[in-house]
């Protein structure tokens, strides 16, 4: 019998789409690696009879755990304590040893900015040490202490883990409460489900629903497998996950989607093409430098993401203006004249003084029109050029015409930029 | 009387956390916007039972409206609109006009694709096609139509309005919604609340506290505003909401705050650092280039975000390499051998080098330790330089310890730079 959870993010600043939430997909990974099925991530606002209204409906869904995420700060609409323990029936009593330890935390911030009010600062203090009775304190990574609350002597219901809202604090103190007794008791023995992602790049998500069918019809049991596909930044996903038992069908369903997409099949391993052209680049001892455009600066910025990339990476170059162009990436001026800035010819030459100007082995060009302006009859918004090309000669070109607004042009021709690497660096070339 | 609605984001991928929703925070504002009043988000995988579940939560809560993103595909998992027919009491029907409209639309991406199997795209067309009876059709701007859908006659419940779920066609297809008689039957007249925003760079949130509490303390009547803080990649948002009526006492409450934190606060009007740095380039006419080492182009990327950019982003150079920073932006290899790669005279020299090389007017430099190797115990991770250099010899130059990982440092850092940037535009200056 596997335990269900769910999780309850807090905060009027989330619900109201100000900022986005990070902790529910965290928090959603982490479950599903204890093998404990998330069934609902409910986002409420500061409001104590909103956030009793979901305790109670996760309660009534019949879920054994519930982890809740923010509103632990020092001011008043930071709730969630409180009210988690109004929902277990328990009061809040003040923890002495905790309020001291929360105090010694807060001295070097008190030493960082002098002006600040130390009776404000006291009153916070005080507050974030009044806890649940009977609860598990989770120590404070920043200023705030977690909970582990179960329902008070005689009541039924989730457990509950409080956790605060900052991510880097978030989650180290879910590696507490995981270690936890009253965790451990909430959540029991649970089936542990694996999960195994396959992505593709360039074909659309139809073929995919076509692929399963006729997998289906062709006698393949797909039926011990909870299949989704989706399409995420212009390549599809499809996460399967399965209890112990479904190994052999999933790995009958991977190898049947590899030799059917054989063309646009790209990672069965979970790895994303940020990693693989990483991992591409080591093995090869590529060093790589860009020259970019239309996507100033992002896909120089996504390949120095990992840690380490300095590595393989030499730099780029945002040649936005023409004049850049032609004095940073050694674009002939009468190229740009003769042919506009988003042109095949700009392309390669972009890629050809990256390669050069910074001594790398690889080099990418990316020019584009990334709108909503500038787009023409014969050069539309959405057309964009990459170029790859190699030191021995091997050069991968490609025109594409993306879908969406600048924000999604942008980033899919990054993609498209990093997928031509790949390619590259696994010995394609588009030949003389 | 205000209606009061929920949002159901539906996808497996969504829940797992291999994708984040956007939708969510886009429609909380757009309900907003309209006076109606956001009380739950969730988020439910692709199942019956559990979407179920929450439109019964939903309805129990006493919403009036749902509203729910995703399951609208053509493939089996997509499952919403029947789910939500079921609830609402309402059989399935296929309408074949309807089916012909997304029959037109897939034809082009069938000349894309010629090798698609047509009964794959004529079984999902078909599937598209049916819906709830009684229910008004939203168009489809990608082939999947949406739908409102009111309680069946004689029913209870919220209205509820399907949508899909990518963002590009769920935007356009709520505008629509909004239009529809199903909609303004179920929201009725709305109180239209007012949502303003302030922010502030450069000190801790427990400020923000005790102003509120000392403003409170002071005599002035808050009540009428709903006000939350939260901490938003290095900047601190107060987001207040009031009711008609509360303008007031909302203009005294903005007018303290700047008064208060003149020092740090930076927007009144909604605007963030990046639109007042485009703002402020406009203004000034003047234009810009960056030489970035640890953020790797994603200053860079954020300058080029806004429509437009071109008209002030001459370009930018990622020296990521140390002859990089030597070869592409003038960096005296001595001074890096002697003050090593992150130090003030490195920033400094980049951000003169980024100015002189692509003869821009202001000129801005990053370099500095983002980790998670690489730290010394005289440079740890998390040490970075920024410089900001104009023309006229004005400049400004900050050495900072950020906390966090590597991308965390990096998105920091961008921040910090965008900063000095605003600074140096308004006139300040570190002097000689």
């Amino acid at each position: 019998m596997s335990v269900r959870a769910g999780i309850i993010v807090t905060g009027t600043e989330v619900l109201s789409g100000i900022i986005s939430d990070r902790n529910g997909p965290w928090l959603s990974e982490r479950l599903r690696e204890r093998g404990i099925d998330l069934a609902h991530i409910d986002v409420v606002g500061d409001r104590t009879e909103d956030m009793l209204a979901a305790l109670g409906f996760m309660r009534d869904a019949g879920l054994g755990l519930v982890v809740t995420s923010g509103g632990l700060g020092p001011t008043a609409d930071d709730l969630t304590t409180e009210v988690v323990a109004r929902f277990q029936g328990r009061e809040m009593t003040l923890d002495p040893a905790l309020e001291g330890r929360i105090a010694e935390i807060l001295k070097p911030l008190a030493a960082r900015y002098p002006n600040l009010d130390r009776a404000a600062i006291a009153a916070g203090n005080r507050k974030q040490a009044i806890v649940p009775a009977g609860a598990t304190v989770l120590e404070p990574v920043g200023t705030a202490p977690g909970v582990v609350v179960p329902p008070a002597e005689g009541r039924e219901g989730p457990t509950v883990v409080v956790l605060p809202g900052p991510p880097r604090e978030l989650q180290p103190m879910w590696a507490a409460a995981v270690e936890t007794e009253a965790f451990r008791a909430a959540t029991g023995e649970a089936t542990v489900y694996e999960q195994a992602i396959l992505r593709l790049f360039g074909i659309p998500e139809s073929e995919i629903a076509l692929t399963l069918r006729e997998l289906e019809d062709g006698g393949m049991d797909l039926a011990p497998l909870e299949i989704t596909t989706c399409l995420r930044r212009g390549e599809i996903e499809i996460a399967t996950r399965f209890e112990p038992g479904g190994e052999d069908a999933y790995t009958a369903f991977a190898a049947a989607v590899k030799a059917r997409h054989a063309d646009t099949f790209f990672s069965e391993d979970g790895s994303t093409i940020d990693e693989q052209v990483a991992r591409l680049l080591r093995e090869r001892r590529w060093t790589i430098a860009t020259a970019e455009s239309c996507t100033g600066g992002l896909l120089a910025g996504r390949l120095t993401d990992p840690p380490g990339a300095s590595a393989y990476v030499r730099g780029g170059v945002v040649a936005y203006a023409d004049a850049a162009k032609s004095a940073l990436a050694g674009v002939d001026p009468g190229l740009i004249e003769r042919d506009g800035a988003v042109s095949e010819g700009v392309a390669r030459a972009l890629a050809d003084g990256a390669r050069e100007r910074f001594g790398a082995d690889v080099g990418v060009g990316v020019t584009g029109v990334a709108g909503p302006d500038g787009g023409t009859e014969e050069k539309p918004v959405g057309l964009v050029w990459i170029s790859a090309a190699a030191g021995d000669g091997a050069r991968l070109t490609r025109r594409m015409y993306l879908p969406g607004g600048r924000t999604d042009v942008r980033d899919r021709s990054v993609t498209v930029a990093l997928h031509a690497v790949r390619r590259l660096a696994l010995g394609e070339s588009d030949g003389a």
